[in-house]
Protein backbone atom coordinates (compact mmCIF):
# COMPACT_ATOMS: atom_id res chain seq x y z
CA UNK A 1 0.00 0.00 0.00
CA UNK A 2 1.00 3.53 -1.17
CA UNK A 3 -1.63 5.85 -1.62
CA UNK A 4 -4.45 6.44 0.73
CA UNK A 5 -7.69 4.48 -0.56
CA UNK A 6 -10.45 7.12 0.75
CA UNK A 7 -8.42 10.48 -0.25
CA UNK A 8 -5.44 9.39 -2.73
CA UNK A 9 -2.92 10.82 -0.84
CA UNK A 10 0.60 8.97 0.48
CA UNK A 11 0.44 6.42 3.46
CA UNK A 12 3.05 6.28 5.81
CA UNK A 13 3.69 2.90 7.74
CA UNK A 14 3.88 3.80 11.58
CA UNK A 15 2.22 3.21 14.59
CA UNK A 16 -0.84 4.66 15.50
CA UNK A 17 -1.34 6.50 19.05
CA UNK A 18 -2.89 3.91 21.39
CA UNK A 19 -1.83 1.09 18.87
CA UNK A 20 0.48 -1.60 19.35
CA UNK A 21 1.38 -2.23 15.34
CA UNK A 22 2.36 -0.51 12.56
CA UNK A 23 -0.48 0.21 10.24
CA UNK A 24 -0.54 2.19 6.86
CA UNK A 25 -1.36 5.48 7.93
CA UNK A 26 -3.30 8.40 5.67
CA UNK A 27 -0.57 11.56 5.36
CA UNK A 28 -4.02 13.88 4.57
CA UNK A 29 -7.20 12.45 6.05
CA UNK A 30 -5.47 10.06 9.21
CA UNK A 31 -7.04 7.12 7.77
CA UNK A 32 -5.84 4.39 9.22
CA UNK A 33 -5.65 1.38 6.93
CA UNK A 34 -5.92 -2.00 8.92
CA UNK A 35 -5.09 -5.28 6.77
CA UNK A 36 -6.33 -8.57 7.82
CA UNK A 37 -5.88 -12.30 7.69
CA UNK A 38 -8.35 -13.75 4.47
CA UNK A 39 -10.97 -16.85 5.02
CA UNK A 40 -10.46 -19.79 2.25
CA UNK A 41 -13.78 -22.02 2.47
CA UNK A 42 -14.37 -25.38 0.93
CA UNK A 43 -15.61 -28.72 1.43
CA UNK A 44 -14.68 -32.30 0.98
CA UNK A 45 -17.47 -33.37 -1.56
CA UNK A 46 -18.78 -36.95 -1.03
CA UNK A 47 -20.68 -38.80 -3.15
CA UNK A 48 -21.03 -42.90 -2.14
CA UNK A 49 -17.28 -43.67 -1.01
CA UNK A 50 -15.87 -41.02 -3.38
CA UNK A 51 -14.70 -37.81 -2.95
CA UNK A 52 -14.38 -34.85 -5.49
CA UNK A 53 -11.41 -33.12 -6.22
CA UNK A 54 -10.28 -30.76 -8.72
CA UNK A 55 -6.99 -30.09 -10.36
CA UNK A 56 -5.70 -26.26 -10.84
CA UNK A 57 -5.87 -24.34 -13.80
CA UNK A 58 -4.55 -21.49 -11.86
CA UNK A 59 -1.28 -20.44 -9.89
CA UNK A 60 -0.14 -21.44 -7.28
CA UNK A 61 0.27 -24.86 -7.74
CA UNK A 62 -0.97 -25.30 -11.47
CA UNK A 63 -1.92 -28.97 -12.29
CA UNK A 64 -1.90 -30.05 -8.55
CA UNK A 65 -5.31 -31.53 -6.72
CA UNK A 66 -7.41 -29.90 -4.84
CA UNK A 67 -10.44 -29.72 -2.29
CA UNK A 68 -13.18 -26.98 -4.32
CA UNK A 69 -11.89 -24.02 -2.17
CA UNK A 70 -11.52 -19.99 -2.07
CA UNK A 71 -11.03 -17.07 -0.62
CA UNK A 72 -14.77 -15.93 0.96
CA UNK A 73 -16.95 -12.82 -0.33
CA UNK A 74 -18.13 -10.38 1.45
CA UNK A 75 -21.98 -10.56 2.32
CA UNK A 76 -21.95 -14.50 2.73
CA UNK A 77 -21.44 -17.09 5.41
CA UNK A 78 -18.75 -19.67 5.51
CA UNK A 79 -20.91 -22.56 4.25
CA UNK A 80 -22.18 -20.29 1.12
CA UNK A 81 -18.86 -19.88 0.30
CA UNK A 82 -18.06 -22.89 0.30
CA UNK A 83 -21.20 -24.39 -1.75
CA UNK A 84 -20.42 -21.38 -4.18
CA UNK A 85 -16.92 -22.57 -4.32
CA UNK A 86 -17.72 -25.65 -5.58
CA UNK A 87 -19.92 -24.49 -8.10
CA UNK A 88 -17.62 -22.42 -9.32
CA UNK A 89 -15.11 -24.70 -9.48
CA UNK A 90 -16.41 -27.99 -10.41
CA UNK A 91 -20.00 -27.33 -11.59
CA UNK A 92 -21.13 -29.63 -8.83
CA UNK A 93 -23.81 -28.56 -6.12
CA UNK A 94 -23.39 -29.81 -2.77
CA UNK A 95 -25.17 -30.09 0.75
CA UNK A 96 -22.58 -28.24 3.13
CA UNK A 97 -22.44 -30.42 6.42
CA UNK A 98 -20.54 -30.05 9.46
CA UNK A 99 -17.61 -28.04 10.10
CA UNK A 100 -14.31 -30.71 9.48
CA UNK A 101 -11.20 -28.76 9.72
CA UNK A 102 -9.55 -25.05 10.90
CA UNK A 103 -6.16 -24.48 9.41
CA UNK A 104 -4.30 -21.52 10.13
CA UNK A 105 -1.55 -20.55 8.07
CA UNK A 106 0.21 -17.33 10.03
CA UNK A 107 2.81 -16.81 7.47
CA UNK A 108 0.41 -16.17 4.42
CA UNK A 109 -2.29 -14.44 6.66
CA UNK A 110 -4.66 -16.98 5.89
CA UNK A 111 -7.25 -19.24 7.87
CA UNK A 112 -9.14 -22.41 5.98
CA UNK A 113 -12.61 -23.38 6.97
CA UNK A 114 -13.24 -26.72 5.56
CA UNK A 115 -16.35 -28.58 5.84
CA UNK A 116 -17.80 -32.11 4.79
CA UNK A 117 -20.51 -31.77 2.02
CA UNK A 118 -22.53 -34.22 0.28
CA UNK A 119 -22.86 -34.06 -3.90
CA UNK A 120 -26.30 -33.40 -4.92
CA UNK A 121 -25.65 -35.60 -7.92
CA UNK A 122 -22.91 -36.94 -10.32
CA UNK A 123 -23.14 -34.21 -12.61
CA UNK A 124 -20.34 -32.23 -12.26
CA UNK A 125 -17.28 -30.50 -14.79
CA UNK A 126 -13.95 -28.63 -15.05
CA UNK A 127 -14.80 -24.52 -13.77
CA UNK A 128 -13.01 -21.85 -15.60
CA UNK A 129 -10.32 -22.12 -13.10
CA UNK A 130 -10.00 -25.84 -12.83
CA UNK A 131 -8.40 -28.66 -15.54
CA UNK A 132 -9.89 -31.55 -14.11
CA UNK A 133 -12.61 -32.85 -12.07
CA UNK A 134 -12.92 -36.27 -10.76
CA UNK A 135 -14.68 -38.51 -8.24
CA UNK A 136 -11.88 -40.62 -5.96
CA UNK A 137 -12.01 -43.63 -3.87
CA UNK A 138 -9.13 -43.08 -0.86
CA UNK A 139 -6.72 -45.85 -3.25
CA UNK A 140 -7.06 -43.68 -5.84
CA UNK A 141 -6.05 -40.11 -4.19
CA UNK A 142 -2.94 -38.84 -5.80
CA UNK A 143 -1.12 -37.70 -2.49
CA UNK A 144 2.35 -36.83 -4.21
CA UNK A 145 -0.28 -34.80 -6.23
CA UNK A 146 -2.24 -32.22 -3.92
CA UNK A 147 -1.42 -28.54 -3.63
CA UNK A 148 -1.52 -27.50 -0.27
CA UNK A 149 -0.60 -28.97 2.95
CA UNK A 150 -4.06 -28.14 4.35
CA UNK A 151 -5.90 -30.09 1.78
CA UNK A 152 -3.50 -33.00 2.30
CA UNK A 153 -3.71 -33.31 5.79
CA UNK A 154 -7.43 -32.41 5.86
CA UNK A 155 -8.14 -35.38 3.63
CA UNK A 156 -5.71 -37.43 5.57
CA UNK A 157 -7.88 -36.90 8.42
CA UNK A 158 -11.15 -37.30 6.52
CA UNK A 159 -9.90 -41.29 6.24
CA UNK A 160 -8.44 -41.87 9.22
CA UNK A 161 -11.80 -41.19 10.47
CA UNK A 162 -13.59 -42.41 8.35
CA UNK A 163 -11.99 -45.83 9.02
CA UNK A 164 -12.65 -45.67 12.52
CA UNK A 165 -16.37 -44.46 12.02
CA UNK A 166 -16.41 -41.20 13.69
CA UNK A 167 -15.33 -37.85 12.22
CA UNK A 168 -14.04 -35.00 14.64
CA UNK A 169 -13.18 -31.61 14.39
CA UNK A 170 -9.42 -30.91 13.58
CA UNK A 171 -7.69 -27.56 14.23
CA UNK A 172 -4.26 -26.68 13.07
CA UNK A 173 -1.72 -24.83 11.83
CA UNK A 174 0.45 -24.31 8.72
CA UNK A 175 4.24 -23.34 10.07
CA UNK A 176 6.37 -22.16 6.80
CA UNK A 177 9.19 -24.27 7.49
CA UNK A 178 6.99 -27.75 6.93
CA UNK A 179 4.04 -29.34 7.59
CA UNK A 180 2.21 -29.56 11.41
CA UNK A 181 -0.43 -32.16 10.73
CA UNK A 182 -2.88 -30.58 13.76
CA UNK A 183 -4.81 -32.44 15.44
CA UNK B 1 -12.63 3.17 -2.15
CA UNK B 2 -12.37 6.02 -3.97
CA UNK B 3 -7.99 5.72 -5.01
CA UNK B 4 -6.11 3.14 -5.73
CA UNK B 5 -3.54 2.01 -2.92
CA UNK B 6 -1.10 0.94 -5.20
CA UNK B 7 -0.71 4.10 -7.65
CA UNK B 8 -3.24 6.52 -6.48
CA UNK B 9 -5.22 7.00 -9.85
CA UNK B 10 -9.15 6.83 -9.13
CA UNK B 11 -11.38 3.50 -9.08
CA UNK B 12 -13.90 2.29 -10.55
CA UNK B 13 -16.12 -0.20 -9.15
CA UNK B 14 -17.43 -2.83 -11.69
CA UNK B 15 -16.64 -6.41 -12.89
CA UNK B 16 -13.74 -7.54 -13.84
CA UNK B 17 -12.69 -9.58 -17.23
CA UNK B 18 -13.82 -13.62 -16.03
CA UNK B 19 -15.05 -12.46 -12.71
CA UNK B 20 -18.38 -12.54 -11.68
CA UNK B 21 -18.54 -9.72 -8.51
CA UNK B 22 -18.04 -6.03 -9.11
CA UNK B 23 -14.87 -5.04 -7.67
CA UNK B 24 -12.73 -2.03 -7.27
CA UNK B 25 -10.49 -1.98 -10.18
CA UNK B 26 -8.13 0.85 -10.87
CA UNK B 27 -8.77 3.10 -13.98
CA UNK B 28 -4.42 3.38 -14.44
CA UNK B 29 -3.04 0.24 -13.43
CA UNK B 30 -5.93 -1.78 -13.55
CA UNK B 31 -5.07 -3.28 -10.14
CA UNK B 32 -8.21 -5.12 -8.92
CA UNK B 33 -9.05 -4.61 -5.02
CA UNK B 34 -10.96 -7.21 -3.63
CA UNK B 35 -12.24 -6.61 0.09
CA UNK B 36 -13.34 -9.75 2.23
CA UNK B 37 -14.76 -10.68 5.72
CA UNK B 38 -12.92 -9.87 8.66
CA UNK B 39 -12.32 -12.75 11.55
CA UNK B 40 -13.30 -11.95 14.79
CA UNK B 41 -11.15 -14.30 17.79
CA UNK B 42 -11.94 -14.25 21.21
CA UNK B 43 -12.46 -16.75 23.75
CA UNK B 44 -14.33 -17.90 27.15
CA UNK B 45 -11.74 -17.69 29.92
CA UNK B 46 -12.49 -20.38 32.50
CA UNK B 47 -11.56 -19.75 36.16
CA UNK B 48 -13.34 -22.58 38.81
CA UNK B 49 -17.29 -22.32 37.97
CA UNK B 50 -16.69 -18.80 36.72
CA UNK B 51 -15.83 -17.24 33.32
CA UNK B 52 -14.35 -13.84 32.88
CA UNK B 53 -16.27 -10.83 30.63
CA UNK B 54 -15.01 -7.45 29.60
CA UNK B 55 -17.49 -4.32 30.16
CA UNK B 56 -16.75 -2.59 26.89
CA UNK B 57 -14.76 1.11 26.99
CA UNK B 58 -15.44 1.81 22.99
CA UNK B 59 -18.36 1.55 20.39
CA UNK B 60 -20.28 -0.51 19.42
CA UNK B 61 -22.12 -1.15 22.45
CA UNK B 62 -20.09 0.70 24.41
CA UNK B 63 -20.84 0.00 28.68
CA UNK B 64 -21.60 -3.84 27.68
CA UNK B 65 -20.28 -6.79 28.44
CA UNK B 66 -18.22 -9.05 25.99
CA UNK B 67 -15.98 -11.96 26.19
CA UNK B 68 -12.69 -10.57 25.17
CA UNK B 69 -12.50 -10.90 21.24
CA UNK B 70 -10.87 -8.43 18.65
CA UNK B 71 -10.06 -8.73 14.80
CA UNK B 72 -7.18 -11.10 13.96
CA UNK B 73 -3.94 -9.52 13.18
CA UNK B 74 -1.91 -10.55 10.07
CA UNK B 75 0.58 -13.20 10.95
CA UNK B 76 -0.59 -14.47 13.67
CA UNK B 77 -2.61 -17.46 14.02
CA UNK B 78 -6.80 -18.03 15.85
CA UNK B 79 -5.57 -19.33 19.07
CA UNK B 80 -3.06 -16.28 19.35
CA UNK B 81 -5.29 -13.83 18.21
CA UNK B 82 -7.86 -15.17 21.06
CA UNK B 83 -5.08 -15.13 23.47
CA UNK B 84 -3.89 -11.78 22.44
CA UNK B 85 -7.10 -9.68 22.55
CA UNK B 86 -7.59 -11.59 26.27
CA UNK B 87 -4.50 -9.85 27.42
CA UNK B 88 -4.80 -6.39 25.92
CA UNK B 89 -8.71 -6.02 26.94
CA UNK B 90 -8.34 -8.17 30.36
CA UNK B 91 -4.45 -7.89 30.80
CA UNK B 92 -5.23 -11.84 31.43
CA UNK B 93 -3.00 -14.65 30.40
CA UNK B 94 -4.99 -17.53 28.83
CA UNK B 95 -4.15 -21.36 27.58
CA UNK B 96 -6.27 -21.32 24.74
CA UNK B 97 -8.32 -24.31 24.33
CA UNK B 98 -10.98 -26.09 21.83
CA UNK B 99 -12.46 -24.24 19.31
CA UNK B 100 -15.88 -23.86 20.78
CA UNK B 101 -18.34 -21.68 18.31
CA UNK B 102 -18.35 -20.64 14.54
CA UNK B 103 -20.63 -17.61 13.80
CA UNK B 104 -21.53 -15.93 10.32
CA UNK B 105 -22.66 -12.45 10.10
CA UNK B 106 -22.69 -12.24 6.71
CA UNK B 107 -24.31 -8.51 6.76
CA UNK B 108 -21.24 -7.07 8.72
CA UNK B 109 -19.04 -9.70 6.56
CA UNK B 110 -17.79 -11.11 9.88
CA UNK B 111 -16.79 -14.26 11.15
CA UNK B 112 -16.49 -15.38 14.49
CA UNK B 113 -14.07 -17.96 15.94
CA UNK B 114 -14.07 -18.39 19.68
CA UNK B 115 -12.42 -20.92 21.60
CA UNK B 116 -12.50 -22.42 25.07
CA UNK B 117 -9.60 -21.11 27.44
CA UNK B 118 -8.40 -21.78 30.71
CA UNK B 119 -7.30 -18.38 33.18
CA UNK B 120 -3.77 -19.23 34.10
CA UNK B 121 -4.15 -16.94 37.30
CA UNK B 122 -7.08 -14.88 38.81
CA UNK B 123 -4.56 -11.76 37.98
CA UNK B 124 -6.76 -9.81 35.64
CA UNK B 125 -7.90 -5.63 34.80
CA UNK B 126 -9.19 -3.93 32.86
CA UNK B 127 -6.96 -2.83 29.36
CA UNK B 128 -7.55 0.82 27.80
CA UNK B 129 -10.62 -0.79 25.37
CA UNK B 130 -12.69 -1.72 29.13
CA UNK B 131 -14.57 -0.36 31.71
CA UNK B 132 -14.50 -3.21 33.89
CA UNK B 133 -13.65 -6.91 34.04
CA UNK B 134 -15.23 -9.75 36.42
CA UNK B 135 -15.58 -13.20 37.00
CA UNK B 136 -19.00 -14.52 36.58
CA UNK B 137 -20.87 -17.38 37.97
CA UNK B 138 -23.80 -18.83 35.69
CA UNK B 139 -26.36 -17.49 37.96
CA UNK B 140 -24.26 -13.56 37.80
CA UNK B 141 -24.31 -13.31 34.00
CA UNK B 142 -25.95 -10.17 33.34
CA UNK B 143 -27.85 -11.51 29.82
CA UNK B 144 -29.38 -8.05 29.25
CA UNK B 145 -26.42 -5.80 28.91
CA UNK B 146 -24.48 -8.85 26.36
CA UNK B 147 -22.80 -6.73 23.93
CA UNK B 148 -23.28 -9.08 21.00
CA UNK B 149 -25.93 -11.78 19.58
CA UNK B 150 -23.27 -14.13 19.06
CA UNK B 151 -21.76 -13.74 22.49
CA UNK B 152 -24.70 -14.42 24.33
CA UNK B 153 -25.98 -17.14 21.84
CA UNK B 154 -22.58 -18.71 22.36
CA UNK B 155 -22.62 -18.40 26.21
CA UNK B 156 -26.41 -20.02 26.10
CA UNK B 157 -24.44 -22.86 24.77
CA UNK B 158 -21.60 -23.19 26.96
CA UNK B 159 -23.77 -23.26 29.89
CA UNK B 160 -26.34 -26.07 28.49
CA UNK B 161 -23.18 -28.32 27.50
CA UNK B 162 -21.82 -27.42 30.78
CA UNK B 163 -25.14 -28.81 32.60
CA UNK B 164 -24.59 -31.94 30.14
CA UNK B 165 -20.99 -32.35 30.86
CA UNK B 166 -20.20 -32.17 27.48
CA UNK B 167 -19.17 -29.08 25.13
CA UNK B 168 -19.57 -29.74 21.55
CA UNK B 169 -18.79 -27.76 18.70
CA UNK B 170 -21.23 -24.92 17.52
CA UNK B 171 -21.91 -23.20 14.31
CA UNK B 172 -24.37 -20.89 13.14
CA UNK B 173 -25.55 -17.47 11.30
CA UNK B 174 -26.30 -14.29 12.86
CA UNK B 175 -29.00 -12.53 10.46
CA UNK B 176 -29.24 -8.97 10.32
CA UNK B 177 -33.63 -9.38 11.84
CA UNK B 178 -32.82 -11.01 14.75
CA UNK B 179 -31.00 -13.85 16.14
CA UNK B 180 -30.58 -17.18 15.27
CA UNK B 181 -29.30 -19.17 18.15
CA UNK B 182 -27.18 -21.66 15.54
CA UNK B 183 -26.75 -25.69 16.90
Amino acid sequence: MKFCSNCGASVTHKIPPGDSLPRYVCDACNTIHYQNPKIVVGCIPEWEDRILLCRRAIEPRYGMWTVPAGFIENGETTLQGAARETLEEANARVDVGPLYALYNIPHLSQVYILFRARLLDSDFSAGAETLETRLFREEEVPWDEIAFATVRNTLKHFYDDRSQGEFRLHVGTIERAGRQPGT
